[in-house]
């Protein structure tokens, strides 16, 4: 890449590989289901998850909708978390497209609902309220440092999901690194819920593209959705065979950059301007802080940043910063930004 | 009434002086704009709240989901109470029917958001998320024991609302007990915001109806609202009638529900079995619990009460009621309610 | 009245006896089920109907789309006649509120679909396309001169729609007068649908309201269709008191509707300057247009009939008018119309 | 490709000068707006439509449905053919997810709707009735045999509708096959109207996706509409790189597909067989059905040629056939298909 960028691992560029499946996959018209890649990937994303049926989608906002669309009608009740993904950055697509009612509940400090609230959260049958129907997940959870849940936190929620009948969804946008961080299997955490959505982009560095995954019967439903929305694509196999190596090649290596952000948070500690939580660093995400006193704004430090060092860091709100490793980030760019970083506080 | 009926306000019954008005009403037909009792009311109502126009609808629901519609669309965001009325009552009509995304925040012990919580809430143009669009309050505040909010709140609020350039809606079921109780003009509440809806049913006694006032624009807007929504009524004027009566005769004698219910929450505080906070009882709503030493729930003790004094309480959860004061409930029913659940608790 | 109004029979006033029947009504808090007039009104009309429950609603509007809420979820689709009312003049409530997808088919010259037709436009289950639903009916049909529709039509529909599993809803709005006019009891029309809204204002003349009918099942969801749209309301029976009045003593006498408008229709054709298609005139309503050579537009005619003779008359369109009987017209009005439009056709 | 597929242009593949683009291109993360290749595709895309601004989007159903929702809100009303690709093969995206209500006309043998029954389908500002918001227009008409429309038809409609007020929006999902055939310029067409969709895969053999072009501040919306339904790509730059290609190389050479289906329709209607209407063939769709005499269906038929010739062929309905010409279709695969349907029909 042209420069240092830690402001999401959104912004990872294909590897050498997946440009090379690209340019060779066979394809075909998916909208009729004539795309061999596509259904490789399809079937190859439902078995590392441990569903019957997977929806190649692009984006993961669109799986997470037409998950939703495909669980819930009109009228219907979605539980979820106050800052998960769904509920702030999607623009409101349950409510504004689908009718669905949020309902978001506090989280804790790494990111649960406590599954008393999610009990007392479910409405009965009654007129005056919106039906219960879904609950949602987020893991790993960004709200909370890409906090990874662990598979007892999701049995508990399911528990309940599964007492009073409502549906269970998992937004895993980055399930492999929750699963890395955990040294288990990425279906160990989605056996807990009936459908989740994955990117292989992100972490996994694919272009575009997430797969929604879940009964045959569900992504039955599901396909219906992403039709509506406008999400059925031709020579979706270009991509797919992008995605195929992401599941192939590019789960293992997440350890990788865990460990940078490990060390990046390290360092940060090391460093008086700045302030880190480092046991909240288990994943690809470091939040940080600037220390009191500091005399510039996040935006400030980020300004400098990126025209001494050329090192790309997001701000997150006016004190402090969120920075992101990826597969073009490596030990020596984590040392960059710190040394970087270093000297714009020294001289500020 | 053929019993002591403390459920609700709602189930008041129209007054004698009501019947006649009803039965006496000049009509016409409504959804062409000429029934003469329909637009006497609409006016009357308009200026009691110190606005241009009024329109009556059927329900408090009807009146608050019209409001949403009118004043935002497809995709945008609306910022409420987590336990007012439109959140949790109204069978997610804004996000089924209307698109509209809520976004809840937490209410202080009277109902209060914090304007400061207000602003951080209120989105920037992001594709990525819904737009602010409006702010909904409720007054009097009904998850929060009916309490009156008064006018520096609503003025914060508002200020905030008027700065980011959102519209300002009130939920104002109970909008004259807020007032009465707070001994103001309910002017003096609804100047602070663009719109209201009052119910001329509940404490002040009509059978059917509400309305919703603001500006001449916005009510044209509405009434396509009520239109679509199926709340266009032919000769409406029989029931607008009884809500002339209501605005005329009804509003002032609020004090006394105000006095019955204060007075039965110092007769529960002196009773051992139960325990009430009779500084929150402000309006018409009295919410108490059994002491933990009593052995029946609250369910039992509803269902003795009922059959050995005829009285009727709502109850609130297991351990809880809600007791509502109105124009069929006098100072004796109040003693005949706590006599009667004195007998009831001691023989437990 | 204190005008001869034919412009429709929605401007018909309650009469003396409904009067009455609301001054005394008996009534109780209908969201809670316990107002008795209410639940005398929607057994009363279930069983006029041959339906096992009654939802009192208010307005045929509403009616129609709690049934469309009911019967279909979003994404799905509702066939129904071209100039039916639902899909002309209900401000397209199904698509904007309920997420239904109308398609529309021709109606023949008295308003009916071709059941081929209807089965050509049902779709399969494909992801291109919105899941057929619902088929909706109207009877007597407004879009073609109130023509009353025969049992052996709705038969050929319904046969249809069983076919393919569709439900099927009737907008009976005047399904009275189509009864009356066919000399049959309302549950022949009805028995071939699962669900049926008639009006109990028009020529029933009570002042608001119309019943939804359905099975037990159905109803329930359309209560809560009733709820979200703020149609619950609260001492409704007031208003069922009218209704009940206008079921046990209004029906038969729409006969007499029929026959005034009968009468205006031989009446016109004997007017040079009218033209009317009196075979058209089955049930209480009459259209008909000014003859070629004619100087006055319909809006003028109109306007000096107001101003001559006190009789209101609506416009259909730059050369025709319609003309509705009800009760508060006798014979004696039709004959002020026809020789006041005399008039004013000899002036011009 | 592996077979001779006239079912759709939809199958076509990339060509190999496509996927040397793709392996190559630069991206970046468009969801911030730097994915350097989807940047110069949107450029490139507007001029080439006359336009200010372009959006890419997955699918021509994404681009017409984004465009509806930033043209029209919650109860506006669109008008459009009753065979257009919107009303009949989009799912009813429009009233499911956006509440627009569809208002479908008749379109003549080439696919024209009346200037005149747009104008009388357009609504004034009445309660009762949704507000007209949008016309939809189709060019080149898949309904009609892919008749490529003038620009003086285009011309009449946008008269009416500026008239009104009205935005006009064109699914020009083949706009190039109707430029190319008429030879004139897109931009000809496009000046007529306010947006416009077209698809980069089809007949300009991209993969994946198309581009919706308008005003700066139209195509603002659209991307907020875009990102609602999940239609936000990351390193989308891969696929863009292949729409580049199709812009910049694939579109004169339409004529020779053109001139294929004319091969085709002119060999079609020297068959005893076949029946086609060889004057209705201008871009590259020719429909055509089995002459009454041959016994066998359209489905048998076309089996039979997949087994015997490798040639797949589209049926529509029990006699029809549709056959569409494209990049990897020449003239040898036209004279296959008609000498192996000349076996089968000799057999039958």
């Amino acid at each position: 890449m042209d420069r240092i960028d830690f402001r999401s691992d959104t912004v990872s560029w294909p590897t050498p590989a997946m440009r090379e499946a690209m340019a060779s996959a066979r394809v075909g018209d998916d909208v009729y289901g004539e795309d061999p890649t596509v259904n490789e990937l399809e079937a190859l994303a439902a078995a590392r998850v441990g569903k019957e049926a997977g929806l190649f989608v692009s984006s993961g906002t669109m799986g997470n909708l037409a998950a939703v669309l495909a669980h819930a009608g009109r009228g219907d009740e979605a539980i979820l978390g106050e800052d998960s993904h769904v509920f702030c950055w999607e623009a409101g697509g349950m409510a504004a497209l689908g009718g669905v009612m949020p309902h978001p509940l506090p989280t804790d400090a790494i990111g649960r609902m406590a599954p008393g609230a999610v009990e007392d959260a479910i409405r009965w049958d009654d007129p005056h309220v919106a039906r219960s129907r879904l609950v949602l997940l987020e893991n790993s959870y960004g709200g909370k440092h890409g906090y990874p849940l662990p598979p007892e936190y999701l049995a508990s929620i399911a528990a309940v999901a599964r007492r009073y009948g409502l549906a269970l969804h998992m937004d895993g946008a980055r399930l492999f690194n929750a699963a890395v961080a955990q040294n288990i299997d990425a279906a160990e955490l989605t056996r807990h819920v009936d459908s989740v959505t994955f990117c292989l982009s992100k972490g996994l560095c694919a272009p575009v593209g997430s797969v929604l995954c879940g009964s045959a019967d569900f992504i039955h439903h599901a396909r219906r959705a992403r039709k509506i929305l406008g999400g059925g694509m031709r020579q979706a196999g270009i991509l797919a065979a992008a995605g195929i190596v992401a599941l192939n090649e590019m789960i293992e290596r997440l350890a990788d950059d865990h460990a940078h952000a490990r060390l990046l948070a390290e360092g940060l500690a090391q460093l008086p301007g700045a302030r880190v939580n480092v046991d909240m660093v288990r994943t690809n995400m470091v939040f940080f802080e600037l220390a009191d006193d500091v005399a510039l704004s996040s935006e400030q430090v980020a300004d400098r940043l990126r025209e001494t060092a050329n090192v790309w860091l997001g701000t997150n709100g006016p004190r402090g910063f969120r920075a992101v490793t990826h597969y073009w980030i490596d030990a020596n760019d984590v040392r960059v930004l710190l040394s970087g970083l270093e000297s714009v506080l020294a001289q500020s």
